[in-house]
């Protein structure tokens, strides 16, 4: 039975090996998060009001091109972290929440390992 | 108030935007995540019997070499994700469980936000 916080997909990598397959699709999601510009991009979308945010107000924070924070948002996006939508001028993003719990419950660790007596 | 599933360390990405000096601490753990056979290899001493595992038991496994092996743990243990100790002619390691909570805890989506109305 799955607990509360347990994604059908993902059980954590703890409890049992990950199978070749799975590591591979998911290390492809880790890539996307080991940078620390998409990190905070992915971080910034998913804290905007009302969960998605448009390209124009993602470069400010950020003392990069254009160009690099698209590349960046382009690898998100490919990673399946996050979806997006041009309306008019401009292209709008938003997390894709059942990628992030997916990742969530593969490091979570169960109560009765992280607290077991040592 | 931090939830049951918090660490202090780490409130979800989700809520606030994730400052520059996080973002560059998470992302080095996140990158050596983004290797299948680190995540494997992760995976695997973390499920072992007893949360560790011997480096004799961690090649087996695998179709690379026995210095890949070596190589990739030492990514994860400099990732601060694993802990090691020589005993005798053995390297033993296991897995860190508090950094693997920060990241699962960053990760989260609020119950809230993820189940939000479009």
């Amino acid at each position: 039975m799955l607990g509360r916080d347990e994604v059908a997909c993902c059980a954590p990598m703890v409890r049992e090996p990950l199978g070749e397959e799975a590591a591979a699709e998911l290390s492809r999601m880790f890539k996307a998060l080991s940078d620390p510009i998409r990190l905070r991009l992915l971080s910034l979308i998913a804290s905007y009001e009302g969960g998605e945010a448009c390209v124009c107000d993602l470069i400010g924070p950020f003392e990069v091109s254009q160009p690099t924070i698209s590349h960046h948002l382009k690898v998100l996006r490919e990673a399946g972290l996050v979806g997006s939508e041009r309306r008019g001028t401009w292209v709008y993003y938003w997390v894709l929440p059942e990628a992030l719990a997916k990742l969530s419950a593969l490091l979570q660790i169960p109560a009765v390992s992280a607290q077991a007596p040592a």
